[in-house]
């Protein structure tokens, strides 16, 4: 993992559009802002190639995407393909909506997708991998979710993030895997939006989407460990707050103090 | 006061759908995560069958409702009775408004509304009685609360909460008082957000709501008095945040030490 | 500065109306309630003559601005010129994108704006100044943002504010400076609507629009100070939570102890 873009990023703060859900974009603008790279979120579909021509990157979150915003979406990717700025995908509940799903296909198929970011449910759902019925679990099987990732990554030509206790960064022919975790982190809402968020901030710095995604998941899974020491047993709102401390804080030396990779 | 409802929600983890404010969001997300359940928001209408099919219950929230969502929100409320999940609703500022006034009473009309959650101006307005004029406040007029929740409970023959100081959870024919209270839990935006989407979880998993309503006045009440202790005067702030800490860790024998109904 | 009004606002509790962005709305909320006024947000354009004829001020924050919306800020802003309530204008990224710059512009035109409230880069685009091809930093440039300031304000014949490190308070014919300030506040996202609600709040209570300005930008700036005193480096998180404890216990004498204006 490539730790000086950590300290790339703090320096040339990079402009992150975000196409954000109504559910945490404050969690997720003060998080990118903490880290140092600059949030911007938008619902005009005409001023997306303003706001691409100043941005680094931009992120797509699903998570409450509908029908009368799906211009807006449309005019984002194509003002980010025109100016040639990476496109992070993240499919919230691709698996638990058939409108989701659907949506997220059309975005994989008209547009050049950098990186998708999704938990186990999602990316099987993308992958086409029926992942209730077999029942796997992110504690478990390993393996599985490692080839889910991977095959991902096959059928779409791109860089997938399948996060949870461990995190898969897949490309078509190789899987690396995060392992710092902390339980607090998912029990945080918008912890997997600020993971995509983040990891489009990298994806501005580098033309290398696999280098981007692993430092978006060593950043967010080692700040996670680091906040989790100074908080108590369940104390989720405390360690929401202080993660944008961390995260405010975070150095490449204390990354590579506890990271743990694979 | 059924305290084991408490443990049943934490072992079963409800999933419950949230037409929410956009104000509130993140706050009552956090909230019902943090006591268990799992919340889900949407803006989509043509997702909501499949989210009312996973869900154990709806809760319509009309903090912010426009004409533009009346299809989401109707669209939402018909899977709900189509799927027989209780809805239940938070009628925002009813008493401000006549659009929201208006809004509520055509849900009323059209949707078997198991539970209603509103302060006393909004269930007032709601029960047709001048309360502005009559002049009461929660810290007095206590019987007439009592009345104002009984009466709006019989016209829509549903159960009624009427939170404040002290919330009165009324059926047709009872009216059960919870006095636990803080000065500090009004003072936080979107608390009674997270009332109402609280006792939505919980009449998901019992189909006595009166109870589901008591349980959920209980258990924010009381972690509200539990999260007060070890918070200066006025720190609103740093209240919300240990709020969710404490709803992490919340256990009955906790509620039954402090509990305070009549 | 008029530190009475402070005294005032918390004995009167204004109602402010905000048509806010959907990425602060909560924080400002809080930052509302915890400073002593009443936050009301809507999204429904035949609700806002019920909601101005309540509210004491109306808040326009352009942050999300989208053509959807413009029916609801115009129904706003002729309901609030109706009922003879002042409008305070935040022009968000006026100077990044090409449609918020003409929809502010539209505004400035079509309504009797009483305060506009930016930083430097917004007030620039709105006076006119080619304030990035002159290189002006907040850090530097003193006299010029002053200058800035006040060209906008002979603009639009209205009070403006020019917030950053210094804050500039301009009317058509003199600029006050507000000096307090620390590094954590600009980096809480939110910060700046936060400024322009609160602002807008106190000229719900004063004719005067340059003293409602002034301690307007005196309360948050030292409030801001105040907190960045019992938080540790760079922790920015905590800070956001802490600024509402300090805003919820603020009092004259608290500000007249430490601000510094010129």
């Amino acid at each position: 993992m490539d730790l000086s873009l950590l300290t790339e990023l703090q320096a040339t703060q990079p402009v992150v559009v975000n196409y954000a859900n109504f559910v945490t974009p404050n969690f997720v603008a003060n998080g990118l802002n903490a880290l140092g790279a600059s949030p911007i979120m938008t619902q005009e579909a005409t001023e997306t190639e303003d706001l691409l021509r100043i941005a680094s990157a931009l992120v797509i979150n699903l998570g409450t995407i509908n029908q009368q915003h799906e211009p807006l979406v449309w005019a984002l990717c194509q003002s980010a393909a025109k100016a040639n700025k990476p496109i992070i995908l993240d499919p919230v509940a691709a698996g638990a909506t058939a409108y989701r799903l659907m949506t997220a296909l059309r975005l994989l198929k008209e547009f050049p997708i950098a990186i998708i970011r999704g938990n186990s449910g999602e990316i099987a759902a993308l992958a086409g991998v029926d992942w209730q019925a077999k029942g796997i679990d992110a504690g478990e099987g390993a393996g599985d979710l490692a080839n889910i990732a991977k095959t991902c990554a096959q059928k779409y030509h791109c860089t997938v993030v399948l996060s949870g206790e461990t995190d898969y960064i897949a490309t078509e022919d190789n899987v690396t895997l995060v392992l710092n975790n902390t339980t607090l982190l998912p029990a945080v809402v918008g912890s997997g939006d600020l993971l995509s968020s983040i990891i489009g901030a990298f994806s501005g710095i580098t033309d290398n989407y696999d280098e981007a995604a692993q430092i978006g998941c060593g950043v967010l899974a080692c700040a996670g460990e680091i906040t989790s020491e100074n908080v108590g047993d369940n104390a989720t709102g405390t360690f929401s707050i202080r993660l944008l401390d961390t995260l405010s804080r975070l150095t490449p030396d204390k990354i590579k103090k506890i990271l743990k990779t694979r």
